[in-house]
């Protein structure tokens, strides 16, 4: 697999326009004053499915031929690119399959199979997941979708800091959360090759930091037994996501669950906004090690908002 | 006093630009297949403090000479406009003097002082708050901005319409919540002078119900008693929105707490956003008593989102 380049992700900002959501641009005069920076919040909390997911997912699935997007698509997935692949395959008006395991909350599945989506459960380990996957492509020759350890979803997830860069010149650094790094990857690879003057940096949780030691390390960690509020953040870098991460992020800082909670809770009270645990790393990292990231001019991905209203980490 | 016209909020427009967010407009598809109409909703919630409030209270403290300015500005609120007023007076760099009742939540109060006025509480009647406002205004010289009786308040509030005109052509139908009628009558003078075609009707709980009531026997009914989980819209109509509303509005549709919060919890799953129960007032009329309101294509003005985050409704 080669990694996408800017034309590519430009030529995905043009393939999905007509479907997602042109999320605007916020700040927040409070917010900034604790910082001590001006952060321009990319609010893909207000997406299209409540997550960034939906620009990669619309653009692998807008991607297809005719002959093989009649087949279906399928992942394995019990987050928001579950949700994301399933409205992107209904818009496209062509089936899908989602694997899930059979501990994902019901308000996760109901939410899949409301966007027309066929969910098949397995057992909740990764060997279980691939086996099933597996098994749905044989049955329906379904085309996988990978999360995030594809070009096109790669690509699509690079077109919200396009939109970014365009809405605010002047950045000094663009700042993602990282899980296996399809945002951040794609972020990168838009970000340093139309501005090279702008730093990439990454947040992740402490309780999940395997991409920091990813990159300390100079090879993939695993991701085992993470422990955050951040729940979508537990995966592991992938082999491509890594490969972009290593050569063009130049720090991936990590946060406590508790700066985490503080975030979330700044940005609900004072941004008006629901944005989930994972949405907010970026922040907590400007909150917690603000001299951890350079810089007076700072673009910041909110990358979801999908959350149990009726759990929230303060009640 | 005498109603404010379009060129007043065309006027309060150009004045207050500098200092107030111009707020999205924004969309959801599983809200309009609920409806069963297309609703744009303008995201006043995201506004400075939290609500249109600022608009007006801004328009107000701008449209000061400099002497009359520099001895303050005076009102008595414990709420929104509380907030909105401190901040305006603060913008213009004069003093701000709040009459709060002492029952209000320590959270307002600390929240107007964050902003640098003083707070004077009293006893929680009206009369004690108006002598109290009396007494402030003999002490300081402070200019009283009444928070929705005053043209230029309603000057400033009518302005989110004018944005929301702009920015979605084609609209049938204009819903504002109503409490004092300040955002109510500034709408209406707004769209019905700009654009006769187009209907403007408001929403207010069942609960506090006392501008249906007025507009139906044709003179101001106190609102006693109201109970409502809309804290924001307790008040009664004054002599001068009274007078607008009466002209202008074709109906006040009333909705019940039950489906406020159903409304509520929509727009903070789906839209991601926050919303105070105020705010959701004509969503809830859409979906409780949408053959009241005619038209395919309905512009809302989200209000605003100021909500005490540890005691959600639905918790």
């Amino acid at each position: 697999m080669s990694a996408p380049t800017l034309a590519d992700i430009l030529a995905a900002h043009a393939r999905i326009a007509p479907f997602v959501h042109r999320t605007p641009v916020m700040t927040c005069a409070t917010i900034d004053a604790l910082v001590g920076a001006r952060v321009h919040f990319k609010c893909e909390n207000l997406q299209k499915v409540g997550a960034f997911k939906y620009r990669g997912a619309t653009n692998a699935v807008q991607s297809l031929d005719d002959a093989t997007a009649a087949l279906g698509v399928t992942t394995h997935s019990s987050g928001n690119h579950a949700q994301a692949l399933a409205l992107a395959a209904r818009v496209r008006g062509i089936p899908a399959t989602i694997v899930m395991p059979r501990t994902a909350p019901a308000v996760k599945r109901a939410a899949v199979e409301g966007y027309g989506a066929i969910v098949v459960t397995c057992e909740p380990t990764l060997a279980a997941r691939e086996d099933t996957l597996r098994e749905a492509v044989a049955r329906t020759g379904a085309h996988v979708v990978h999360p995030y350890n594809d070009p096109r979803v790669i690509a699509g997830q690079g077109t919200a800091a396009l939109e970014l860069l365009a809405d605010v010149p002047g950045l000094d650094v663009v700042m993602t959360p990282v899980g296996g790094g399809g945002l951040l990857s794609g972020t990168a690879i838009a970000v340093t090759e139309s501005s090279p003057g702008i730093r990439v940096l990454a947040a992740e949780p402490l309780g999940a930091d395997d991409a920091a030691r990813s990159l300390a390390t100079g090879t993939i960690q695993p991701s085992v037994n993470p422990t955050t509020i951040c729940d979508g953040l537990l995966t592991s870098l992938g082999t491509l996501t890594f490969r972009i991460i290593r050569q063009r992020v130049e720090r991936i800082v990590t946060v406590s669950d508790d700066a985490v909670i503080e975030a979330m809770r700044l940005v609900w009270e004072r941004m008006k906004l629901v944005v989930e645990p994972s949405g907010v790393v970026c922040l907590a990292a400007l909150l917690e090690k603000r001299r951890e990231v350079p810089g007076e001019r700072i673009g910041v991905i909110l990358s979801g908002g999908n959350v149990d209203l009726a759990k929230l980490p303060w009640a």
